[in-house]
């Protein structure tokens, strides 16, 4: 049997999410254990080569596992094919400007970038370069997207898309808000909205199959901390045909990842859009001609419930789609794909109008 | 035994949801049949006596209730007691205030007025006349209401109240858009806004212990049919300590009645708040301190079921309610009860502030 040509990852900075990577990485197909067949984790650098070492150690990464006290050097070797970046938002611009430049392949972490032409700098640099681009949005990998796909696009189950709500709300600690670099205006300026509402606009997006709203508002009572940095916000996005959606996303609030999409015959809904409940299944619920029986007193029927067994945890869906494209480049010489550089993009461009509407005010942002 | 005095209903008018009510009152405690203690439905009155005969035969009411070709006959029957006015929007008015100067006391069907000024020149001549008022709103009486309400108050499981988000959503036909009373401007301009709408700003205001928002906006998107009358349209309220709700209701969606309230440490939700999908329980969902376990790759707890027997249909609760209040007036001489009228009231106000965002081009309405 042919040795297939290992994708070789680099893990540029040790953050938490991190972790969750290099285990998918690690749980991804043809990679059972690491450096045989498919891909593998290959370096890691941190600012220390002993939290490089400390991180490959804690993750139960091969002694072969290069460790690097710098993010350059990692970009300077010339086995890394790809990089996974899990750093702060406001380095993403240098860093991956960097790794496209030293031909990575480029899995960047959400938010991708703090504004729409930080991202277009970044995709035109990975374009120029021919390396693959996609940002690190787990769930619409899962096996469970592409089934609720089907249901929306059942015009009998369905029907045409009227309304979508989804939420992402996380109640995190006063310490959370004294020291995270998600709530310090120099280092993570989208608060709330980069790092949970990023989702929801994703999901709304995803829901209306990328067709751009024409307009989005901020809804009132945004929070925002002293630094200015956005805790609680909420939008409405609207398009000509009167489809309308709207998010919520909070630091503030008890765990929620909501998402409902109403259609003019069927409903979608689940509680866990973002991350699946667990990792070996994940379910996602419908019901289709709603109708109020006997003399109005009762109704239904109600949501059904549809299970989707996973083979794998969601975000090892997303290292293979990634690594599908980056083989597609390095095998048969391929141009980069377009499509989800194209959806992060969208996704970008709405999120910088919600900020833009609570900047001047809660005005419509016409797109 | 005592013989108790009978609570003797008439009803004005033969609309669909009064047949709801013709067994509801018939189901009520201390009437398991018609003309026992307790309350009775004594007449029917429509714009014809045929209409009124064939009301009274189709819901199998005794040969005893009295039949009326016009309202005005019934509310001169000295027999009546109570009214329960189940007429177009833009009759409430006129037969409530005439039913008040009549002193029989007003069960009004929601919305009770096009208009706060409306709604409390009503509110206003059934307070003069010693009467009792209250609105159809029939979820509020539900014992599962409560039992929420406890879940909401409990500063371990739910904590501080931060967003509430509701939906109602109809699917409605053709036909109805040509012909339906609700969406014709000079017979209920307000259109799904005051046929579902109203619940969920109820909703809202429940969750919220009836403190009032501070300011209502629509969202973009509404959708008006030729004649002005609104058929799908949101809005966003907002309280001045950061709490915010949003809603959507509309007559071209899948029938729908989802309400989620967030807290700081827990969440309420369900899909059915405003008519369980079966008489005898209904259910809500709640969890609490949800987390991400194990390297944040999967979280919890699902959301618990918590099921809530009900003996009568929450219509029978709704009218057992409003006759505990007019027997205390009756019984004991006592003043009509304020605590009703007042959430009528508030729950009216918001609503025709949202109306006034949407007629004004969106803007925000300062209450």
């Amino acid at each position: 049997m042919a040795q297939e040509k290992v994708v070789r990852f680099g893990i540029l900075g040790c953050a938490a999410i991190a972790t969750k990577l290099a285990r998918a990485i690690g749980m991804t197909p043809n990679s059972s254990h690491y450096y045989t067949e498919g891909l593998s984790v290959y370096a890691v650098a941190s600012r220390s080569v002993d939290k490089a070492n400390a991180f490959a150690s804690a993750n139960n990464l091969p002694p072969e596992v290069k460790t690097y006290g710098n993010y350059e050097q990692l970009l300077d070797d010339p086995f890394v094919d790809a990089v996974y970046i899990p750093l702060p938002t406001w380095l993403h611009l240098e860093w991956a400007l960097k790794a496209a430049h030293k031909k990575k392949h480029i899995l960047l972490e959400k938010p991708p970038a703090l504004c729409v032409e930080d991202l277009d700098t970044i995709i035109e640099a990975c374009n120029n370069n021919g390396v693959q681009f996609m940002d690190g949005t787990m769930w619409i990998h899962h096996p469970r997207t592409p089934k609720m796909k089907a249901f929306l696009q059942n015009p009998d189950l369905f029907g045409d898309l009227r309304f979508v709500h989804c939420t992402f709300t996380l109640a995190l600690s006063g310490k959370f808000f004294e020291e995270d670099i998600r709530v310090k205006p120099d280092l993570d300026g989208l608060g709330a909205l980069g790092d949970v509402g990023w989702y929801c606009i994703r999901a709304i997006l995803w829901a209306n199959d990328y067709e751009m709203p024409q307009s989005v508002i901020a809804h009132p009572g945004p929070v925002l901390n002293e630094g200015g940095v956005i805790t609680s916000c909420g939008a409405t996005l609207s398009w000509q045909d009167g489809r309308v959606a709207t998010f919520h996303c909070s630091f503030h609030s008890c765990l929620t990842m909501d998402l409902s999409v109403h259609g003019s015959k069927g409903i979608l809904n689940l509680h866990d859009f973002a991350m699946p409940y667990e990792e070996s299944s994940a379910s996602f619920f419908s019901s289709t001609n709603n109708k109020l029986w006997e003399m109005n007193t009762v109704w239904g029927p109600r949501p059904s419930e549809h299970r989707v067994t996973a083979e794998f945890p969601q975000e090892t869906f997303m290292v293979q789609e990634f690594v599908r494209l980056v083989k597609g480049i390095q095998d048969s010489g391929g141009k980069p794909d377009s499509q989800w550089p194209s959806i992060s993009r969208k996704t970008q461009i709405v999120l910088n109008a919600v900020k833009t509407s609570i900047q001047e005010g809660l005005i419509s942002v016409t797109l």
